[in-house]
C-alpha cells in the first residue's frame, strides 16, 4: 500500500486520474430508473404508518422524487469494492505488490481484492472471521486468495494478520478496506459515472444518497461530487448503534467503537479517521440519514419485485432512507420544493442468497 | 387490431420499422455478461450429474461459452411484453383505438396491455382467470385496465370476452398475447438491440437462446435475426409436456392442446397458428430444447446468486439449457469447437416476488 503522504490528494481531480486506471478493470455498471418507486416516493407516507415510528404525529412529508439507481450489484464480485481494491493495487510498485498483498474481511472487500491481486497475478493473504458466510469463505478462496481465519474482535484480527506478515518478504503491505486514499478514490469512480450516466439519459441529478459503512465508498463519492452542485447524503442503519456516523456528527467527535448485527452487514463497521474527516465535512456530506431494519426489509422487497434488482440489504439503505425517513422527505419537499429532484441512490452490491432471503423473510 | 393481411411481413425490415415506432415507449435494456457463468458453461458437467437424466452414460460435452444476457426483466412492467403492446396499438387507427382494447392474459401481457392502453388515453379491458395471482390483478388495475374475470379454460376465456366486446362499440379490437404479426413484429425489436449492444461491447453473437411458451418473442427474435448469421434457438420447460413445440417439430404438426403446471409459468401456453409457421422454419430456428424443473430451478438460482438478476423462472429456461441440456452442449462443442461461441440469453422477465421464491426455494 502506497503510504499515506504518497497519495494523490482527496479531490475530484484525483478520482478522474483513478478512473483512467480503474475502468478498465470494471464493468461500467448501468443507471436504471423505476416509475413505479417514483411514485411511490412521491407519495406521503400515510399516517397510519408514522404512527410506530419517532415521527408519530406528524404530517407526512410530500417530497417529488425521481429515482436513478446506479447498479454496482452488476458490478465484478457484485459490489463496488473491486474499484478501491484494483485501484490500490495498480498504484504500488511492482517490487512492493510481488510481495504480496494482505487484508481483512468478511465480504465484499475479500473478494474484490483476490480478484485483483489474481488479475496482477500475485498473492492476496486474506484474514477471515472464523464465523464468516462459507460461500463468502469460498467464493473467495475460489479466486485465488489464500485464506486465514481468525477470531471475530480487532485484536485478535491482528494477531493472526502480524503472522501472516512474518511470513512475508519484509515490506508486504496490508490493504485497508476502507480508510486509505487509494481505496476512497477507487470508490468514487462510481460517482462520476452515475453522474455522466445521469446526463446521457438527459437528466442530471440533484442530490445522491450512498450507503455509510466505514465510509470509503461514501467519502469517495462525496469527493468525486465536490464542487459539481450535486448534494451528497449519507444512509445508515440505526440497528444497535449502527449508525456510527450520524451519532458521531451529533456529538462532534469520530465513534469508534459499534457492535451490532444489523441485517445490513457490509454496514457495521464504524467510520476511519480518514473517512470521518470526509464525512463530517459539511461541504462534502450535507447530512446523514438512518433507518430502522423494517425499512431496509421494505426498500429490499421493492427493489427486488418493482425493479426487478438483485440486491444486498446493505445496498437498500439509500432507498429506505428516500422513502421512509420523514427527515430527509421534508428536506426534500423544502429544498426542491414543486419541481422536486433527481435522486441518485447507490446499489452497492448483490452479494447475498436465496437461502439468506428465505431466512431474511421468513421470520 | 389491424387485421392480419393489412400488417407488414414477417421480415427483418418490418422489426426494424416496428423498432422506430416502439423504442420511444420501451427501455432499451441493459446487455451484461458475467464470467462465472461463462466458466461454470464451460466446464462439463460431471458423469455423476448426468447419471439421473436421459443422459446417463453420455461423455458429457465440453463446449466454450461465453454468455451475453439481454436484461428485459429490467423492461417496462418487468418483461418484454410492452415491446409486442405498443407496436399493436399504436398501428390502429385512432378511430379503432378510442373504442378500447380487449384482451386475455394471466400475466405479462395483462400489464403490457393496460401499459399501452394508458399511454395512448384508451381503455383496456383484460380477462384475466380468478385463479390469477393477486398481485398481478392489482398491478393491471393499478395502471388504469379493467378487470374481468373468467375461468380457466379457452371456452370460459371465450364468454367473458365476447361479453365485454357485447359493451363496447361496434369494431373495438381483441389483442392478442402472442399470435399476431403485429405483437411478433414489436417482441422482436429487442433482438435488434441485442445484436448492436453486443457489437458495442466488441463482440459478435454466435446464437441466441430464448424462451418459447406462446411463441411471440422467440418469433420476432427470429425475424429480426433472419440473414444475420445469428442462430437462434427456443428454451422450453419439459415438465407435463410444455415443450409443445419442440414435440410438434418431432411429429411434424403443432401441438394445440397443453395443460402443464410447470413452474415456468409464463411458458404454459401452446404455439400460435403465426408463431408455428416461424418456429417449425429451420431456416429460422435452429432448434428447440428442453429443460426439467429442477434445471430451471437451478438456473434461477445461479442468475439471482452469481449475475444479481432478479428473474422470474420462466426468465431462466434459456440458461438452463445452455448449462444443462447435453444436446445443446454437445452442439455448440461440435459446432463452435476451440473458438467456442458468443451465446445471446434473453431473460425475459423478472415478474415474480419474495413470497414466490420462498414456497419455489423452501419445497
Amino acid at each position: 500500500m502506497a503510504a499515506i503522504a504518497d497519495c494523490p490528494p482527496l479531490t475530484r481531480e484525483s478520482v478522474q486520474k483513478a478512473h483512467e486506471i480503474v475502468r478498465k478493470h470494471v464493468h461500467l455498471t448501468p443507471v436504471v430508473t423505476n416509475t413505479t418507486l417514483n411514485n411511490i416516493a412521491s407519495t406521503p407516507q400515510s399516517a397510519d404508518a408514522l404512527e410506530i415510528t419517532e415521527y408519530k404525529g406528524r404530517t407526512p412529508a410530500k417530497p417529488k422524487i425521481r429515482f436513478f439507481f446506479k447498479c454496482e450489484n452488476l458490478q465484478r464480485i457484485g459490489a463496488f469494492k473491486v474499484r478501491g481494491a484494483f485501484h490500490a493495487i495498480s498504484r504500488l510498485p511492482e517490487e512492493v505488490r510481488r510481495k504480496g498483498i494482505v487484508t481483512h474481511s468478511s465480504g465484499n472487500h475479500a473478494q474484490a481484492t483476490a480478484l485483483a491481486a489474481k488479475t496482477f497475478g500475485i498473492q492476496a493473504h486474506v484474514i477471515m472471521p472464523k464465523i464468516s458466510t462459507p460461500s463468502k469463505v469460498e467464493a473467495t478462496k475460489a479466486l485465488g486468495a489464500n485464506v486465514h481465519f481468525s477470531g471475530s474482535t480487532a485484536p485478535e484480527r491482528e494477531a493472526v494478520t502480524n503472522k501472516v506478515l512474518g511470513t512475508l518478504e519484509p515490506g508486504a503491505v496490508i490493504l485497508p478496506p476502507y480508510d486509505h486514499p487509494d481505496i476512497i478514490l477507487g470508490q468514487g469512480t462510481l460517482a462520476l459515472e452515475f453522474e455522466q450516466q445521469v446526463e446521457d439519459l438527459g437528466s442530471k441529478l440533484d442530490a445522491v444518497i450512498g450507503p455509510c459503512g466505514g465510509g470509503g465508498m461514501l467519502s469517495g463519492t462525496a469527493t468525486a461530487l465536490h464542487g459539481t452542485g450535486i448534494r451528497v447524503y449519507g444512509a445508515e442503519p440505526m440497528h444497535e448503534g449502527a449508525n456510527d456516523a450520524q451519532r458521531g456528527l451529533a456529538q462532534g467527535s469520530r465513534i469508534t467503537d459499534v457492535s451490532t448485527l444489523t441485517i445490513a452487514d457490509g454496514l457495521r463497521t464504524p467510520l476511519g479517521e480518514i473517512t470521518w474527516s470526509v464525512i463530517s465535512d459539511k461541504e462534502k456530506v450535507r447530512g446523514l440519514f438512518s433507518v430502522t431494519e423494517e425499512q431496509i426489509k421494505a426498500a429490499m422487497k421493492l427493489l427486488m419485485e418493482r425493479a426487478k434488482l438483485f440486491v444486498e440489504p446493505s445496498a437498500c439503505v439509500g432507498l429506505a432512507v428516500a422513502l421512509f425517513n420523514e427527515d430527509f422527505r421534508s428536506l426534500v419537499e423544502k429544498e426542491a420544493g414543486e419541481d422536486g429532484w433527481n435522486v441518485g441512490i447507490i446499489l452497492t452490491g448483490g452479494n447475498t442468497t436465496i437461502d439468506a432471503i428465505i431466512k431474511l423473510f421468513s421470520t
